[in-house]
Formats: structure tokens, C-alpha cells, sequence
């Protein structure tokens, strides 16, 4: 790998994280800045090319590559982003050529979980596995397949799509356009889906001690709740462990992978959830996977995605 | 690749297929013999090699290499048969190293669906693509993951299990200790689950119509009654059909790949499950996916096996 800096740029529905990384992974510089007021393809991609050169200005040696990870459908092979859920105006746009353009380095690009997959598998909790699945836990989903040290990418791009493997075939609609996916029971809104199936008696004392109604058990409320002792948000969060791990087994069967890292928000309450989670995807696969399973929380923290993006273009750029 | 002949071998729980095939997988002999009275690892091992040396002499060239596909969890890496569901006395058994042994011949060892799968792919009905999923559909449902041409096998030789991703969380207790596996439902003893759920009035007529019980409900003669216009013959195919496309639905959204070979018995009926499983799948994934997927009859037949097993060792041997 050629010595020097790549640039990493980690590309939210809201925010950008931007950052400078050396080939083994260390954070020369890093800052979150706010999506700017035009967020078209057009937009969004001058901004980046702007924080680019500034971020070049401050790296402590010469920047040889820039990476970056997108929400959304991303070609990786052909730099271009076919749609992004977070921005809707996008659709087609040839990011990589783009970038290369206006900065004139070679750019790595993928989706932004596959990038955040990589941070982790090469310098976080998933270090020294060859072959691991990164899940962020948000709003939806969002899945990573490391295998042999690479993102697996399957035909098209689409590979890791893993919010939509179905865990109940008649269940709750889902923005796919399919039912019953495993991000609507095994991330943040589940709690709505779980507190409605408690008995009545239940779901009240729940709501009262919340002061909200369903929609707004977030998981922030219902980890504050859990801390303070109430039985009811602790039985929840165990809920939506079960459903993790349903999924999490189905991955196992599938993948023979036993490394999974869990990050997003909802990672920070594992203590709550980890333990039903793995009984759970055990209850669901050989009993001779009980070793090898590790569900364990991803370590990078906000810098996974720039750092995975950075060190894929450096690797690229060899 | 070298040029020659190998010899391939597909153990099952009562016959053993062999044969010998050139690397474009031309078979030139083939014949299916009943596994011997001593079932255990080292009469079975015993009789594949007299049947090699049977094979080399009828052979129209030089055989320069042996493959073998075993049914159960298969180290392809270091040649180890774990265990195997239908032939309970083996554990651990060395087997490349005992036929390499006996045969003088590089061995290529694999489980028995991921050897079909390869024969699919290179020569089948999977001929062109680089990534598919053979399923074949019996009792339980075997899976070979195809990526790149090659097979998947995850860190430790376990991908591929596909009959037991979760398609009903709550659902039917397997063997490997899960519940609401997928073969329980979308295989061949998911005619007598599914007829369960029937209303009773329709479940009786069913019986009658068949002249048997539940767990007579086999797909032959359920394709039989179907074939004759039973209504709910028809139905209970569509129903088996809807839980296939669930877990293919489920593969496609977490590998990315959109072919799908199936094979097996049940696969002769195909014609009375093919449209619901599509339908099904493509209700539980992104509409986009609608002109990529194909859901289609494997085309090797009994044959894939050797096919797989006998061009997978030509090409280790080159």
C-alpha cells in the first residue's frame, strides 16, 4: 500500500462526516458538518469537493485518495448512485466521476453501510475476522457483508440489503413494498410494533409511564425507561433482541458467518438486548454454532464509515 | 486445464451416482449403484474405490482426478466429513485423505448440494451466470451458493444452509432445534403442514380425494390430484409456492444474486409452484428486481452431482 492520506467522507441524510486517515487506520482529522441547503446530486457533490480541498490544507501529509460511502443504491463497480432513500432528487448520478473530477484523486465509492462495514472489520470490533456482518440499527436496518476481508457485493450492488429479509410473511407493510421485513420489528420502531401486541393492561402502563403515545417510543425512551427499572420497557427491549436474533440466524444459515457488529443508535443499549438476541438466533440454528457466535458492538463509533471509506481508496489506490 | 477425465461421485443416503466426465462436462459413463450393506464410513469409502478402479478401466481416456460430493457438514478445506444427517455412523472421517489413499487420485471433496450446484452452474440451467442458488427440494431443502463462479462456503465450510432461514418465527419445530425453518414449509413435508391449516371441511375432502392421511400428503401424489383439477390440490402447490418465494425473497435481499435453480423431486412439478413463488418473492423485495429474478427448473437431472463434483476436480487439478 502506497504511503500517504485518503480522504473519508461518510454522506447522511442530514449530515456529513468528513475525515483525513492513514493506511492503518488512524484519524489525522475528522468534523460533522450539516448537509448544505441545496441537497441535489449537484449540490451535495460541490460541498464535498469543497470540504475535500480543505481537508487536504490540513492533513498532516500528502492525500493520495478520496473515499466515500452514499445511503443508498450504489454501484461500486461504476461509481454511480443509483437512488438514496435520504435524497430524493437523487437518481443515476455518477458520483465517482464526479468527485474525480473536482478533486482530481482517485475515489473509492459504495454504499455508506458497506463502508462502515470495512471501517470495522479492518480497525474496530471486527478486527482480525475475515468474514463478518455489520448491522446499524436506526430507523431501518442496514447491513455490511465482509467476506475474505472485502465487501460481497453480489450481482448488481444490491448484496447486504438484509432490512428486508422477511421474519413474519404476513406481517407489517414495509417501505420495500414488501411485509413482515426484519427492520420493522428489529429496529427503532419496533418498539411501536411490539407495544402494540402487549395486552391492553400492558401497553397502558407503559404509555403512562412514557407520557407518549406508541409512535413515540423512541429507543432513547425506552433505554431510559429500562434503566429505571421498568419491567414492562426491559420485556420490550428483550422483544426486539428475539427479532434481531431471528435475523441474525437466518444470515448465519445462509453465510456460515459468525462475526456479527452491531452500531447505529440502538447498538449504544446492547446490554439490553444482546443477551435475548443471541438465545434467540441459537434457538434458530445447529446448537453447534454456540461457540463461534459473537454478537458484539461495533467499536469505531461515528468514524467507522470514514474510516472504512478512506482506507478502501487507499487500498484502490495502491 | 489439463486435458483428461475425472471421476465423479455423488453419495446419497441409499445410492451412490457415479461417473466419469470430461472438463466441458460431457458425461461418458454413468450409472447409479445401491450403497452396500456396511453403511459405515470405511465400507462406503471401500466401495467408492473399487468403483473408481471400475470406472478408470471403462473410461475413454486418461483419468487424472476424482471428486465427491457427500451429503452433511463438509470441511472442503481440510477433506473432513462432521457428520452427515443420512449416514449417522460418520464423524470426522478424513475422506479426501482415505480416497486420495486408495486411488492414487487428487480428490476434490464438497458437500453433496454445493457439487450439484457447481454442475448447475458451469453446464445447467445456471450455465452464464456467475452467482446463483441451487435449492433442491426433497425432504428438507439443500442449498449451493454459486458466487463468482465458485462455491461459497463462509468461514467454515457451513453456508448454504438454507433450509433453515426462519420463515415463521413461532413456527414448527426442525430437527437442527429451530423453529419455522423454511423446508418445513416450502419442501416436501410442507404439504401436511400447510393441509393442516386448511378448514376442516376442505382438509376432509382433500383426504378423501387423496385416500389417505396427513402425512401421506406426498408431493407425487399431491401432483397427481393436481393434475387431475383438485382444487385444493392446486391451492396448497400455490401455498407451497408463497413460502419458496419468501425465502428466495430472503436470499435475494441479503446476497444480491437473481437466479435461482431448483432441483429435486418436487422440482418435476414446478409448473404448479413456479408463478406463486415469483410472485411471492417479488412481493417481499424491491419491485426493481421484477426483470432480474428467474426462478428456474434445474436441467442436469441426476447427473448434476458428478458433473459438479467431476469438473470441480479437473479444475484443482490443472
Amino acid at each position: 500500500m502506497k504511503e500517504g492520506f485518503a480522504i473519508g467522507i461518510d454522506l447522511g441524510g442530514t449530515n456529513l462526516k468528513v475525515g483525513v486517515v492513514d493506511s492503518s487506520g488512524r484519524v489525522a482529522v475528522s468534523r460533522s458538518v450539516p448537509v448544505g441547503q441545496d441537497r441535489s446530486a449537484r449540490g451535495i457533490v460541490a460541498q464535498i469537493i469543497e470540504e475535500a480541498a480543505r481537508l487536504r490544507r490540513e492533513a498532516p501529509g500528502p492525500v493520495i485518495a478520496l473515499g466515500c460511502g452514499v445511503p443508498g443504491i450504489v454501484d461500486f463497480e461504476k461509481g454511480i448512485v443509483y437512488s438514496s432513500p435520504n435524497l430524493p432528487e437523487w437518481g443515476d448520478v455518477p458520483v465517482r466521476e464526479l468527485l474525480l473530477k473536482g478533486t482530481g484523486l482517485p475515489v473509492a465509492l459504495d454504499n455508506d453501510a458497506n463502508m462502515y462495514a470495512l471501517g470495522e472489520c479492518r480497525f474496530g470490533a471486527g478486527r482480525g475476522h475475515r468474514n463478518m456482518v455489520l448491522l446499524t440499527l436506526g430507523t431501518g436496518i442496514g447491513g455490511g457483508i465482509v467476506l475474505n476481508g472485502e465487501v460481497f457485493h453480489g450481482d448488481d450492488g444490491f448484496a447486504g440489503e438484509v432490512g428486508h429479509l422477511v421474519v413474519e410473511p404476513e406481517g407489517i407493510s414495509c417501505g420495500c413494498g414488501g411485509r413482515g421485513c426484519w427492520e420493522r420489528y428489529a429496529a427503532s420502531r419496533g418498539f411501536q410494533v411490539h407495544a402494540e401486541r402487549l395486552e391492553k393492561k400492558e401497553r397502558e402502563a407503559l404509555l403512562a409511564a412514557a407520557g407518549t403515545d406508541l409512535a413515540g417510543l423512541t429507543p432513547e425512551l425506552m433505554a431510559k425507561l429500562a434503566g429505571s427499572g421498568n419491567k414492562i420497557a426491559i420485556e420490550l427491549w428483550g422483544t426486539l433482541g428475539r427479532y434481531l436474533g431471528i435475523g441474525i440466524a437466518t444470515l448465519l444459515n445462509i453465510l456460515g458467518v459468525y462475526t456479527f457488529v452491531v452500531g447505529g443508535g440502538i447498538a449504544r443499549s446492547m446490554d439490553l438486548f444482546a443477551g435475548s438476541a443471541k438465545r434467540e438466533a441459537l434457538a434458530h440454528t445447529y446448537p453447534r454454532h454456540e461457540a463461534s457466535l459473537s454478537i458484539i458492538r461495533a467499536a469505531l463509533g461515528d468514524n467507522a464509515g470514514i474510516v472504512g471509506a478512506a482506507t478502501e481508496a487507499l487500498a484502490m489506490a495502491k
